[in-house]
């Protein structure tokens, strides 16, 4: 199970040049694996923590308002952005990248295309 | 003051095909002004009220990580698709749209060169 969840990852890090870190946490804050890249600058792994509570309210919202299963959720700071995407109702696949790359279209679309297959290793 | 704000709302809500709603919120949770579209799918004002406490957690993990100011957040469920811009310290601009609509990119360009001219009105 690790290599087809570590597997993506990498292909995801890989893809997106200068990503910080890809990875698959569940929503209770652990990570499952974590991809990354070659930086000190950012605790990418205790910033994935902070925005899981961040998603858990994100997910109890979208259903409070009737506005479906929420989808993905994007957040772009000075420095760093992250694109988030749930993966089942208890996980979620995450990259962070730098936010002045032009690779935010990109890290959505590859998370879009690569949280199917995660899910049928995690379900 | 009003009208600096109410019509530069008035013109993001016409821009974004199908846009549920347009406004200028406090981080207190209090609108300044929302120009709302033809619909009553959505508690729209309510739902912004809760992306507050989202914006508010995301502005202070953004800060405690280095991560720079936060400069925007995005948020798409299966119907419904929030771009949110930090104004200042104290106000944000945010746009409610279908979630399915093309037009996201859209709006995170609008509310990027919308933003600067609230800035100045609610300083």
């Amino acid at each position: 199970m690790i290599n087809e969840i570590r597997e993506p990852l990498k292909r995801l890090q890989k893809a997106l040049p200068g990503c910080f870190a890809a990875t698959v946490m569940g929503f209770d804050g652990l990570a499952v694996d974590t991809i990354e890249g070659p930086q000190d600058q950012f605790d990418i792994t205790t910033l994935m923590v902070e925005y899981t509570e961040l998603l858990k309210q994100a997910k109890s919202s979208a259903q409070m308002f009737a506005a479906g299963e929420l989808e993905e959720v994007s957040l772009r700071s000075k420095e760093l952005a992250a694109v988030i995407r749930p993966i089942n109702a208890d996980y979620f696949l995450a990259v962070a990248l730098p936010a002045r790359s032009s690779n935010q279209g990109k890290a959505r679309y590859l998370l879009r295309v690569t949280a199917p297959g995660l899910a049928k290793v995690l379900s």
